[in-house]
């Protein structure tokens, strides 16, 4: 009988081609194609909610794996994580730790597809305020040398929720979308102190993203941040619907696909 | 005129081969000599203190750059760290970060000599304890699945302070020295708390280290904080000259070189 797994897969993207499968590559779906086929004797293919350019994380990707496996759930986790953890570490298998493990894996209905039957994502972007960089988190945040201008970077922000055409938002050479149209139901940015400096946690919701849309409204908020845009400057892109007058795309470092919604309850509870 | 120019440097060992130049190999040593090349319009080799092996981490390396060369002190340092910050980042110049930086030039007598002065070192180990790993950390500390006891592994270290034959924790392959005794002036732990584990941060100062002295120690305090040897061995070990009596090697992934004293009364103070 055929089976439909979801599973939930958390990655450090710095070492990763990107989430999609290529020859030749190390990519996140190609490193757990490989090892849920040597678990389950036979070649997969896993579907993904979410293909993650090179150096994006993830907490909380999805993908599905179709199949007639034998294996039971709770099994198929395990077996998977030990091989992702590698063979370095310290005593025994204590110490193995991996760039990309599965989280859970759960059974689903047939007809259930990872991406199509997504209601919308959450993404957070970290972006760190600080005199010297800090070269041990250059893969896993977005650093700027100086403090932003949080009141201004939150009136900006605003302006970004809601429904809106996000077509200025976006790069080329993402997949053709039938509309550009998409709603932000929530932008929310927070500092939180640390010994060395400060950071920002940019966490957004919506019900889907254009290619690179989180990474042009970061780098846009960053400018009004920096104070070389202002914030009422956001309204002014949305309404030009020109990719030109937006800001630059934030650095893939920064970047963090936390959670993929199934349930509408789930994505629009606070 | 010959000048002699003693380096600070601090880089992430992840994406490096260890310190020591090699053909063909990615070391810190290696992009260092060429960044500094480029600057000063002429081949240059670097004399460093610690030939950090591959993985492993520092704040705090020291070499000398002996040469006749033009360029101020304090235009040296920033010229070289663009070049090592490499091209990828945010808006301009800003959020490049690369993973070696130099943090400090100054003008030295000639008769100075980074490794030969040296009087002692001081190296950082972490390791965090949590149930589920920290794959955003696989790189930067040694990940232990439980809380390790802390009081036994404080006895255990206590043996290690003093001056004894650490022929027992060095491993083959090291440079021949003369003597391996040593003197280890403060072995500290201290357990600092998060949001979902804790991690040790262990501290040891000593005149000098033998190969994988430092991580050999770790492995054995780690063995005994998870209850698989008694903190009463460590003076057992010291007093067989065994090696197979002692710990395993500690990953390199947790050891950071923090600092090189050339004064006697800094290395002593606490």
């Amino acid at each position: 009988m055929e089976r439909n797994l979801l599973l939930t897969i958390e990655y450090d993207g710095s070492g990763f081609s990107g989430w999609q499968r290529q020859p030749d590559r190390r990519t996140v779906q190609g490193t757990l194609e490989e090892a849920l086929g040597r678990v389950l004797g036979q070649a997969v293919q896993i579907q993904g909610t979410s293909r993650t350019d090179s150096g994006v994380h993830a907490l909380g990707q999805q993908a599905t794996l179709r199949g007639d496996f034998g294996i039971p759930t709770d099994k198929l986790m395990p077996a998977v994580n030990n091989i992702l953890a590698g063979r370095s570490g310290g005593i025994g298998r204590i110490g193995r730790v991996g760039d990309v493990r599965l989280t859970a894996v759960r059974e689903m209905p047939p007809g259930f597809h990872a991406r199509f039957d997504a209601v919308g994502k959450l993404y957070r972007y970290l972006l760190s305020e600080r005199e010297t960089p800090d070269i041990f988190r250059r893969n896993y945040c977005y650093q700027l040398p100086q403090v932003l201008d949080l009141a201004a970077m939150r009136q900006a922000a605003a302006q970004i929720v809601g429904t809106h055409d996000f077509c200025c938002f976006q790069s080329a050479g993402g997949t053709e979308r039938e509309t550009t149209v998409r709603t932000v139901y929530a932008l929310t940015l927070e500092r939180t102190e640390h010994a060395e400096g400060s950071q920002l946690t940019m966490e957004i919701r919506g019900d889907g993203f254009l290619y690179n849309m989180v990474r042009i409204i970061t780098g846009t908020l960053v400018e009004v941040g920096l104070g070389l845009r202002s914030a009422a400057s956001v309204q002014e892109i949305l309404d030009s619907g020109d990719r030109q007058l937006a800001g630059h795309t934030a650095p893939a470092a920064g970047l963090y696909l936390v959670r993929v919604f199934y349930d509408q309850t789930e994505l629009l509870a606070r």
